[in-house]
């Protein structure tokens, strides 16, 4: 093998991994290696498929659109890793394409993109969504890629929420606790959620509804209006700085 | 005047804002104004300068690539705005429009592009970098534009570095500190700087250059490894919720 396990290109796989496995490529993994990256059997690579930790991996065949590959070792285990969830309204193309990229790199475990009332973009492509998710949770050494749960009415998820996971959504009003003092908090058993308004903020109606719902807390980030997908991120930040996994440093 | 003050287009002019002060508008702005959102003279605008607060303002002519304002009352006073600089590898054009924007929302003081020796893209744009930071400045409502430095080489920059000015460099590689605790130290007197390294991270020279420089300190983010962009932003958003005005709330 030609590549070291820390340089290999890293590629998510569905299939179960152990010694020997041998897992089919989808064609685009195909492709990269062999026209992007000029690979050939042989050639080593690093898999993770959100299960069983990282492995270290041998093309075993190549062609255009299509291979395969053999799982030698593994190299890391599989973590665990924080459950928080990101609650936002549908932005236009680049910009929601730069959320979603950043939101998998700071460590999202469930995409779920809401319909509030001033949501400008009313509709998003799940499969675009999802290739976005494969590709920038190979970029960032993840083990997983998070769930992307399908467009819902903010209404009807808050009248389903789950018991025991708190939502903290931004604030923009100036009612907010600072951001950094609200997730400083002990954290409660079922997890967090955070909610991003669309660009002209929540409507007075969802503002009621979330100062009223108990397991809500509103959150500011400061004096400046942030956008949509930089409110998304700076509360990722924090929120893995302060109740994730900040404190950890990259590994395998 | 047909709008409130806090719905009124929000402009950067280089002029004094004082009572009755009348300001002439730059081109795009007044192609904005009288194009875009189809104002006439006598319809209302927001001022700011960074140095006299914000200012409510009529329009006093408009044409086609050119116009004034004429300031009416001061609806907030300049106040004083965290010292952070972000020094920066320059990256391909779409990611560092989105780091620009991103930092001027989250309140950096000072834009300062480096040279590294893994730096893939050599040059910046001085007068690209200025508009992008007065587009950004006056979408999020800050009372200042950052300044933007001429592109300068890391080494030279850590050769002169100003007496009492604290650096955080992102460290990739788990030598660093986790940024939360690093940045919950007190402060000291001259500001702070947050470093991001290019793509390709920071070469060994370069970090044993920063290790041993009595006013640098590594930080990192966590287990995944991050793009420069999504570093630059983590930092920012860190870094302002715990020695910046994270816990102040959006105003005029």
């Amino acid at each position: 093998m030609s590549r070291t396990a820390s340089t290999a290109p890293r590629l998510y796989v569905p299939d179960p991994l152990a010694p020997g496995a041998e897992v089919p490529l989808a064609a685009p993994q195909a492709h990269y290696l062999r026209d992007v990256m000029r690979m050939a059997p042989g050639g080593a690579v690093r898999l993770f498929n959100g299960r069983d930790g990282a492995w270290l991996a041998e093309i075993s065949a190549l062609g255009k659109g299509k291979g395969a590959v053999r799982c030698a070792e593994r190299i890391a285990p599989q973590r665990p890793e924080p459950d928080v969830w990101l609650l936002f309204a549908p932005l236009k193309s680049a910009r929601q394409d730069m959320l979603v990229e950043k939101a998998v790199e700071l460590g999202v475990s469930v995409l779920q993109p809401v319909l509030t009332e001033r949501t400008q973009t009313r509709r998003v492509n799940p499969e675009r969504l999802a290739a976005q998710v494969v590709e920038a949770a190979e970029q960032c050494e993840r083990l997983t890629l998070p769930e992307v749960r399908p467009l819902a009415d903010l209404f009807d998820l808050l009248a389903a929420w789950p018991a025991g996971r708190t939502l903290f959504h931004g604030d923009e009003t100036g009612g907010g606790t600072p951001a950094l003092a609200a997730f400083s908090a002990p954290p409660g058993a079922g997890g967090d959620a955070l909610l991003v308004g669309p660009e002209g903020g929540f409507s007075p109606r969802e503002l009621d509804v979330l100062r009223a719902a108990s397991f809500s807390l509103g959150v500011g980030f400061g004096p400046r209006i942030l956008r949509a997908e930089t409110a998304a991120l700076a509360a990722l930040s924090l929120w893995q700085a302060t109740r994730g996994d900040g404190g950890l440093t990259p590994g395998c």
